[in-house]
């Protein structure tokens, strides 16, 4: 089984909360979309602009989403999200860990499929390209 | 158990789109978090503005969500979504169904809790307040 | 010359304002661009998706914005949106008045320019399409 | 007249582009908030949540922003954002210029306003304190 980690380091900015004073929460759900972006690019060395160029490749849209809040962020934080993603056929999960000073704030999971364009345009799953898998290991 | 339902129509737009054509995940969140808050003025007849100001409340931050996406949708689409509470002691659950001509798109179950400041400023769990309860009767 | 107006009402969300309890401005952008797409399909009976789909059409990115912020807007207020077109030859310009009862909140002007996507898939001005000035007038 | 200037490199990331591919344009105004803020960060060694905290200082809203767009920024370009503060009595203005590989893609010039809160809670101009520009030079 195929597993890889990244961790990185975010600001939380005053336009990501709201009136209470702390992140809203669909902003972690931006975090996380780019932390899963930048597990590939860490791995295959392009960014998701160039996969989509270079590889059968179309995105990765979600599946489902499950997160849990533990401890609120506010603007001025800089907070640490590790990720770590683990292959399937044609699916892959993103386990998201969000800690402030080594306190764990949000823990988030995710599956996500490896889609195509067919002939006519529509978007269908695919098997992850063993030439992308062979970059995880 | 009360529980009490709302069903508005959201038109998807550009902006909430991203380069795949179709919404961009976080979206959704935004969504929800203002049908939820929704429920609250339907119920209330009153805004969260005003709840902030006129109840014993500060707040319904997040505990927990879970979403599945089964179709996508993408700018122009008017979706429909209907929104259920479930009220416990100090915590209530919202169950979102979005969907699109019918069909469903996005399931999405989330936790709240209902919190009020402490003397020294700080976010603390509470009761939902007898008089808010009633009128989700 | 051309000009043709369209008024919306908009819900300013709790997730839109910033912790000082006011709309977070960016915001702002995000309904004026709306609205301007809204004016379209207003004039011509169809949405933007449907627009690039049957139209010479690839899209109307913005050349220049200004803005004037003269009053804040928070949660809960339901703000009226006031846009009116006007058409150069492949460029047009959008009054944005956004007004909280009857009182003035945000003035904004934008230019825009009507683009085709050439033969290397570059986006490039081109004059707007004579069926669509039609129905502005 | 007191100026100073910071520069940072900001990614673009895919859930700030749209259908065109290319970034919606308020996500620049997201950009510029944040870069407008980190001026200050690094000029008086504190975030804004401990200015908030810390000084007479109840934010910065804006007041007017002017932008012109010149070249269009897309998911994955690492843009480099140069903000150039100029401080008047209670109000200031910041340049911001968004290059990408040194080739200018956004300008946009705010004025904004320093804020306290009165007695009532509202928001009421303000010079900026004295300690606060000494740190500008």
């Amino acid at each position: 089984m195929t597993t890889f980690s990244n961790t990185r380091t975010v600001r939380i900015e005053w336009g990501d909360c709201d009136p209470a004073g702390i992140i809203y929460y669909p902003r972690y759900f931006e975090i996380f979309d780019a932390s899963t972006a930048l597990l590939f690019e860490r791995a295959l060395g392009m960014t998701k602009f160039k996969m989509l160029n270079e590889l059968e490749f179309s995105g990765f849209p979600l599946v489902r989403t499950r997160a849990r809040f533990l401890r609120p962020t506010r603007f001025g934080d800089d907070v640490a999200v590790k990720s770590t993603i683990t292959f399937g056929r044609s699916s892959f999960d993103v386990e998201h860990q969000l800690s402030l000073n080594g306190e764990p704030c949000v823990e988030c999971s995710e599956k996500r499929v490896w889609v195509i364009r067919d002939a006519s345009g529509r978007l269908k799953s695919h098997p992850v390209p063993p030439e992308v898998l062979s970059k995880f290991r």
